[in-house]
């Protein structure tokens, strides 16, 4: 036994250096590589998948998973977990007939190109097609994985598991039912945030400065967390001891720098506070795409866009731009930080109406994968889902349907845990408030204490617990999506007066 | 065969991959990697090598080289050259028994992390038995490799193929009757070059402004070539359409990185050029480390210290830096640039002394290797050449011996590149002057020309010919070291007006 475990911890080993190569060439290709780079980029990341691939299924790994996973009771925890989710990871694998998943991967390649296109062109119905091949798929694929399962169950439990739909119908019908009212009395309220004086040029090196200034408020160790820079910010690590967050610095707009630096800076906090015994191990990371969004969300939003947070930056802020800010006070900029206005973009959408873009999204994807809705009629839905939601028309399907990446790349599944990151983060909060006083924390510069806790509760079992766990372990109860509405009427109402 | 080639080309293509990744892995911790990724950084890289290394010793790789060398006539140029390459330098490692080599790079390892310490505390003695270990080393593995030349000739074949001590020995001897005395004369001379109106603040964002303008100046086209910031400045490439230079920017030194830029551009615009039927391959690179370096320094020094350069960039200088070189000259900024003063350190060196700083080196390897100098008498003898040579005196051995890392990486016969490179420069200047106007092109920012003249003698060529046949091929004649002295010595006359 000790010798399987030696051999299979090198295993892991092995795998961890190549996701870790193949995570530096997709990071350097996006911060660094000159564009001229990438057929060559192409071409390694090839060999190094292949490579990746032949571990991660390789008859060794199968021998050596089978002893362990029978003498699970003489494992330590980590190793034991690292055996569960590298069989089921397997057998995952073993479930899909190679050729449709290689079929798949070209359609999927194909479908991206298009998709690409066909959003510069406005042309939906040159992706339709496409689109109808990877529900296809989709749909196939999840039979294969969970036979017991209703397929879109079965794809929501890839990036959340054990989210299913039917708490996602809970989640929603509450979404829909508090927030839509909300977002539409604030519309006839008539309110509207100046916003106005931060129309300026602020200087690109000073808001580098005032990213180095953010990290440091939040007590983020940069001898183990890079920021770069890109067209889109993400976050990304290759373990907890390098950690990469990057942004997009626009002159014209101090805030949008300002809440990416935020918000990654939130899922950074998370990966480099999992534990030391995590190390290496793929265990060590967050547990699921709804819990980091929690966390990066919960410092983007509770904590960012709170007015004590708002304070605490505020010296900093005058500093760099005394002349751009001249007059601002704490309350403009906090008023002008939670604008909130219903709009065609996700990604550009403000807290409170984000997750109405969310619903729209989840309740075409259960439709589509449950077959009741079909892509031809995609189009139309999507369009009468925003006005009924969000009160907006959609002009074109560029600016609709097409907007988002996610369904070229045969992403089913993925939106919902965008959202519901936002409602774990509500519910953290709660649990958080009744141990300390954070917004009083957040005045006085200490948010040392609530990344402690954090780190406590959830940050340092990496994967080693199920997000529901998870919630369970921080919040004492099981998710409950009321305190997110809670938490978004009573700020916002606040905020418009209602 | 057309089978054995298809398989050796894909097998070439696997090792390809993995010194992309190696070499992106590298490049990312030089400038984007937080301090604290260096842990795992180690282990994905020993993972990447021992990959790599097995690939280099494949047994089928040693029976496709077998086939193809066997049947040499069958096969295209390129690939006859790379079947060649691989052979010899399989046969290479294959000479060193594992067990010395991996005792080798142990003591490497070692040398190394002692080196680093010994040079913060000026403690030679401490370095002393390391650094003999190495030469032992270094001895022996020259003896396996090239049992039939003497040891230090084996070492400079390494690094620059066909080098040997005799061409060495009356390239230096040229070196020293003729610069020596220029040197001394020049500090007789008493001539102060004035660069006081260099002592400013020139700020970052317009130093940035100034590498974008200089890649332009040098046809360097940044879809395929990218700037940096490291420490030290280098340049590296994954393939000639991914090439990466950097610089490091001194708001107090204009000229720094100004020059790192050019002579970096002059490394990346030999790789961007060479032919395209090397791509990914092995030989799709420079032809040798002096010929690399006489490309870089053809750029830096012939090139970009001429007062044709100074005068192309000139309306640039000023248009960012109107008030900070108020007053300034194009013949103040040309005799700036070309400002001569014997130094203590090689990297700091101008380009009239810097060949002495080599010579120092060359000079005590040989002697070294050769046995017949101490480890022990070393620091005394370096004292003493650096007072013959370059008439000063050395007040530590941190400034002294234990300045360069090279040694401490056993890198014996590397040195003496840097100062041919100089040379084989000067030479292809001169054949280059036969068929065009230079420094009138330059006048005119007609790089191209130039470039396109380099591309046809020597880029295109990768590493197809030996650096002797491309010295002849772009000058029609074989290497000859009068050039280079003949070149400094016009220059420097008439710049201190001897």
């Amino acid at each position: 036994m000790q010798d399987t475990v030696k051999r299979f911890k090198a295993h892991l080993a092995k795998m961890h250096a190549y996701s870790h190569a193949m995570g530096v060439l997709y990071y350097d290709s996006e911060t660094a590589m000159p564009k001229g780079g990438v057929e060559g980029l192409g071409a390694t990341i090839g060999v190094m998948s292949e490579e990746s691939y032949r571990l991660s299924t390789a008859p060794e790994l199968k021998e050596m998973l089978r002893t362990l996973n029978e003498n699970k009771d003489a494992l330590d925890m980590v190793t034991r977990r690292e055996a569960e989710e590298m069989a089921e990871e397997l057998s995952r694998m073993e479930k899909i007939p190679m050729e449709e998943f290689v079929a798949y991967q070209v359609a999927q390649n194909e479908a991206g190109n298009v998709w690409r296109q066909a959003k510069v062109n406005n042309d939906f119905a040159a992706f339709a097609p496409h689109l109808e091949k990877l529900i296809g798929y989709q749909r196939k694929f999840a039979g294969y994985i969970h036979p017991e399962m209703k397929a879109y169950d079965a794809l929501l439990d890839q990036y959340e598991k054990g989210l299913t739909m039917e708490t996602l119908d809970a989640y929603f019908k509450n979404v829909r039912e508090k927030l839509v009212p909300l977002i539409h009395a604030i519309a006839e309220r008539g309110r509207k945030i100046d916003t106005s004086f931060l129309d300026k040029e602020f200087a690109v090196e000073k808001q580098k400065q005032l990213s180095d200034h953010i990290m440091k408020v939040m007590c983020i160790d940069r001898s183990f967390c890079a920021i770069g820079e890109t067209e889109h910010p993400f976050t990304t690590n290759f373990n907890k001891r390098d950690v990469r967050i990057t942004t997009h610095y626009y002159p014209e707009s101090l805030l949008s720098s300002f809440y990416s630096v935020v918000h990654e800076g939130g899922h950074a906090t998370y990966e480099l506070n999992t534990g030391d015994d995590l190390f290496g191990s793929p265990l060590g990371g967050g547990a699921s795409m709804g819990i980091h969004e929690s966390q990066s969300r919960f410092f983007e939003n509770i904590i960012g866009r709170s007015r004590e947070f708002i304070g605490l930056v505020y010296p900093k802020l005058m500093e760099l731009f005394p002349e751009e800010l001249k007059g601002v006070t704490e309350e403009m900029l906090y008023l002008a930080a939670n604008r909130s206005e219903p709009s065609l973009i996700r990604t550009e959408a403000d807290e409170l109406t984000y997750s109405l873009h969310i619903m729209v999204r989840y309740e075409l994807e259960k439709q589509l994968i449950g077959g009741t809705l079909t892509v031809k009629e995609l189009p139309e839905k999507w369009n009468a889902l925003y006005k009924e939601y969000l009160g907006v028309d959609v002009p074109d399907d560029s600016r609709g349907v097409l907007q988002d990446t996610h369904w070229s790349g045969g992403m089913f599944g993925y939106f919902p845990s965008y959202s519901i990151g936002s409602a774990y983060a509500s519910q953290i909060y709660d649990a958080m408030m009744k141990e300390m006083d954070v917004p009083a924390l957040v005045k006085e510069g200490k948010l040392q204490p609530v990344i402690d806790w954090l780190t406590e509760k959830i940050y340092r079992f990496g994967c080693l617990k199920k997000p529901g766990e998870l919630i369970e372990n921080a919040c004492g109860a099981a998710f409950d999506p009321g305190y997110y509405t809670d938490y978004l009427k009573e700020k916002y109402s606040a905020i418009y007066g209602l």
